[in-house]
C-alpha cells in the first residue's frame, strides 16, 4: 500500500487521499513492475481517510454516504485497565480497516479490502468516566442533556458509555467494520443501540449541502472550513486528554412525514425560514445569503417569522456554532403506509454547554418545526483526541 | 431533460444512459446556451435507466447499490378496475421519478431530481390475479413455493399481492421513491412487508461479482449477457400479458455469522466449493473456471465435496439457470452482539417450476451451507411486460 496516486473527483473534493485501484492490485497480488495506469481506477472504493493523527477522523471531513452509530454499555467490571485493553483492540481494528486492510483475525478478510473513506470515531459517555474512576477528567457538559418539553425520548435510542461512529461511502464496508468492532467489544461491553443512516451516495451531488427527508437543506449554517471550524469544534488547550478533543451530541429526531406532507409549500418555507428549492433565507436568493431578520413584508410582519427554525437556530459568532454531521434514517413503514423516517442528528462542538445547549433551548422553546419533528433519542459523548501510529484512542486519558 | 450526454465510468459500464449534471442544470433553471462542459459532471446522481420499454427495467441491468422491496396486500374491494387505477398511478410515478422528474403532486419535489439509475419494477403475486378475477391468466408456477425442510418462514417477510422493487445507486432516491409509491398505494393496498438492502456503492468495485456478508462471491453462476440471459429470464411467446414477462422469487435468508465465524477457512471453502478469495472452484484458479466435479484429491474424495453449495446449485444448461440479483441486509445486532445479517435473495427466471424449484430442492435436500443459513421469508411474483410511453405496467393483463 505504499504507492499512492491522487485522483480527481469526489474523493479529492472530500479531502481524502486515494489509493488507485491499480496500485492496490499491484501491492496485493500482482507481479511488481506492472504499470498502475493499465488498470482503470475507481475512486469510491479505494479512497482512504487517515486514521492516525492529532485529532480523530470522521468529524470535520466531508461526511460519507453511510453511517452506523453504535453505542455500548460497559459490562460490570470493565474498569480503567479493561477500557485500555478494549480501546487498544478497537483502535487497532480501526487503524487497519480504515486503510483497506483486514482486522487482525478478521473472519471475513475479503470484506476489509475496500475502505471507501471509512472512518471510525470513538466517543466517551459519562458512564465511561465513572467506570474508569476518572469523573474528574470528564468535561463538565458531557452529561445527559436536560429534559426538553418537546422530548419523547426512548431508552432504546438514548445514552451509552462508549460510542463508535462508523462512516464510509460503501454500505458493505460499514457493515463489516460494525461486525468486527462489535465482536471485539463483546468481552467488555454490550450493544446498547445502533442507528444506521445515509446521505447522498458518493459522487451523486458533490459539494452540495445535503437534504433531509423533508426535502430541506440541512447543514447550511455549518461553520466554514478553516478558522471557523477550528474555533467551533476543537478544544485547543488543557491537559493532553482534552486538547484536540471535541464533544458529540447524537439525537434521533423522528420526522412526521404524514403531517408535513399535508402542509403547503409556503407554510413549509415559513416554518423553516428558507426557500425549499434553493435553501435561501426568505429575504435572500442564494443558500448562503445572510438572513435579514428585520425585513418586513407588506403585511408589516417580519419576512422571516420570529419562530421559524432559521431564526431560532441562528448563530453569528463562530465560537457558538455547532458542526452538524447528520444522517437520514428510513425504517419500514407501518401497514397503513405511515413512514418511520427521520434524522440522526449528530453535532460536534468544543463545548456542549455554550454551543449546543443555547441553540437547543431556543428551538425547544419555540420553533415552528417542532410541530413536525420529535426527539426520540439523545446521547452525549466526549470525543477524545486522536492517536499517533502505535498509539490508541483514549490513551491520554486511560493509560 | 432533452439533452443527454454519455459519460465514461460506472454508469456507462452499468448500461445506463447518463444525463450530465450540466445538461440537467441547464434544462431546469439556467439560461439556455450555457455550454454544459463548464459544470463538472458527476455520473452517479444523474445516471438514468429507461422506464418505458417492451420489458421492465431493474432485472437484467447491472444491480444498483440500494434496494427496497415493498410488498403490498390489496385492500378488500380492489378489483380489476381498481388495480388498473393503482397501476396507472404507480407507473406514472415510476416513469417520472426514474427520469429525474418529481412525481405528480410530489410533496418533496427536490428529492425527485436525482434518479441515480432508479428503476421501479412491478411484480404480481397470486392474490392479485384472484382479486382481478383473472386466475386463468396467472402463470401456473406463480404460487407459494412448496415448504422446504430448511424453511423457518415468518409471515412478516412472506407473501404479497403486489411487489414494487425499487433500486437506485442513491439511498435518498430509494427512500423518496418508496415514500411516493407507498403513499399513492394507500387507497388500494396496505404495506405487507418492506425489505431494504444494499450492495457495493456505485463505482466502488465496478465489474466485479459482489460479495455477501459471509464474504462469498454471490452471482458467479449468473447467465451471461446476450443469449444466455434471454433464454433464462424472459418468456418469449404466449399472449401479450405473458410475452416479455418473467418471474421473481424473493427469499429472506438469515445468515448466522456467529457460527460461520467459528468455521475455519478450509471448512468454509469446502462448504461453498469455491475459494473465498478468488471465487474459483476448488478445482480451478479463476472465478469463472468450470468446476471439475469428478476430480479426486489425494484422499480419494472429490476435491469439490458432493454436498457443497457449488455442486448442489450447479446448472449447465442456460434454460435452467436463474438470474440472481440479491441484496445484503444488516439489521441491528442484539445486545450480546449477535448479528441480524443476511441476504435478500432475489432471482429472476422465465419459469419458477423448471428453473428455480429444481435448484432449490437440491439445495434444501443437502447443501452444506444450510448449516449457517435459514430462509425466513418467501414470496413469488409474476413480473409482467413493460409498457410504452403513455401506457402502464399491467395494462396487457388488466385493461
Amino acid at each position: 500500500m505504499s504507492r499512492r496516486g491522487l485522483l480527481t473527483g469526489g474523493a479529492l473534493a472530500a479531502g481524502g487521499t486515494v489509493v488507485g485501484a491499480a496500485a492496490v492490485a499491484t501491492a496485493r497480488s500482482e507481479p511488481a513492475g506492472r504499470p498502475p495506469e493499465r488498470t482503470p481506477v475507481a475512486g469510491v472504493g479505494e479512497a482512504v481517510e487517515p486514521f492516525h493523527g492529532v485529532r480523530q477522523a470522521g468529524i470535520v471531513d466531508e461526511p460519507q454516504a453511510h453511517a452506523a452509530f453504535v453505542a455500548f454499555t460497559l459490562r460490570p467490571g470493565t474498569d480503567r485497565a479493561g477500557l485500555g485493553r478494549l480501546l487498544r483492540l478497537l483502535s487497532d481494528d480501526a487503524a487497519r480497516l480504515t486503510q483497506g486492510r483486514p482486522a487482525l483475525a478478521d473472519t471475513e478478510p475479503e470484506l476489509g479490502l475496500l475502505p471507501a473513506r471509512l472512518t471510525v470515531t470513538f466517543g466517551f459517555g459519562p458512564g465511561l468516566y465513572a467506570a474508569a474512576d476518572l469523573d474528574d477528567r470528564r468535561p463538565p457538559s458531557v452529561v445527559d442533556l436536560p429534559a426538553f418539553r418537546i422530548d419523547r425520548l426512548q431508552p432504546r435510542w438514548s445514552g451509552g458509555d462508549l460510542l463508535v461512529q462508523i462512516c464510509a461511502d460503501d454500505p458493505i464496508t460499514v457493515a463489516h467494520a460494525q461486525r468486527v468492532l462489535v465482536k471485539d467489544s463483546r468481552p467488555f461491553a454490550i450493544v446498547r443501540w445502533v442507528q444506521q443512516g445515509f446521505r447522498r451516495a458518493a459522487g451523486a451531488e458533490p459539494g452540495r449541502t445535503q437534504r433531509n427527508l423533508f426535502g430541506q437543506l440541512d447543514g447550511t449554517a455549518n461553520p466554514k472550513p478553516g478558522a471557523p471550524v477550528e474555533t467551533a469544534v476543537w478544544v485547543t488547550d488543557g491537559p493532553d486528554w482534552l486538547r484536540d478533543s471535541t464533544t458529540l451530541v447524537v439525537r434521533r429526531i423522528s420526522m412526521n412525514l404524514e403531517t408535513w406532507d399535508l402542509l403547503g409549500r409556503t407554510d413549509r418555507e415559513l416554518a423553516v425560514g428558507r426557500r425549499l428549492g434553493s435553501g435561501a433565507p426568505l429575504t435572500g436568493t442564494r443558500e448562503h445569503d445572510e438572513p435579514d431578520f428585520a425585513a418586513l413584508g407588506p403585511d408589516g410582519l417580519t419576512v422571516i417569522p420570529d419562530f421559524s427554525h432559521l431564526t431560532r437556530a441562528h448563530v453569528t459568532d463562530d465560537r457558538f456554532r455547532i458542526l452538524r454531521r447528520p444522517y437520514n434514517y428510513d425504517g419500514v413503514p407501518a401497514a397503513d403506509g405511515t413512514a418511520d423516517s427521520g434524522l440522526i442528528f449528530a453535532a460536534y462542538q468544543a463545548d456542549i454547554a455554550t454551543q449546543f445547549l443555547p441553540i437547543q433551548r431556543r428551538l425547544a422553546e419555540r420553533d415552528l418545526l417542532n410541530e413536525w419533528t420529535t426527539p426520540i433519542g439523545s446521547a452525549v459523548f466526549a470525543v477524545p483526541p486522536g492517536c499517533p501510529e502505535g498509539g490508541w484512542v483514549g490513551q491520554q486519558l486511560l493509560d
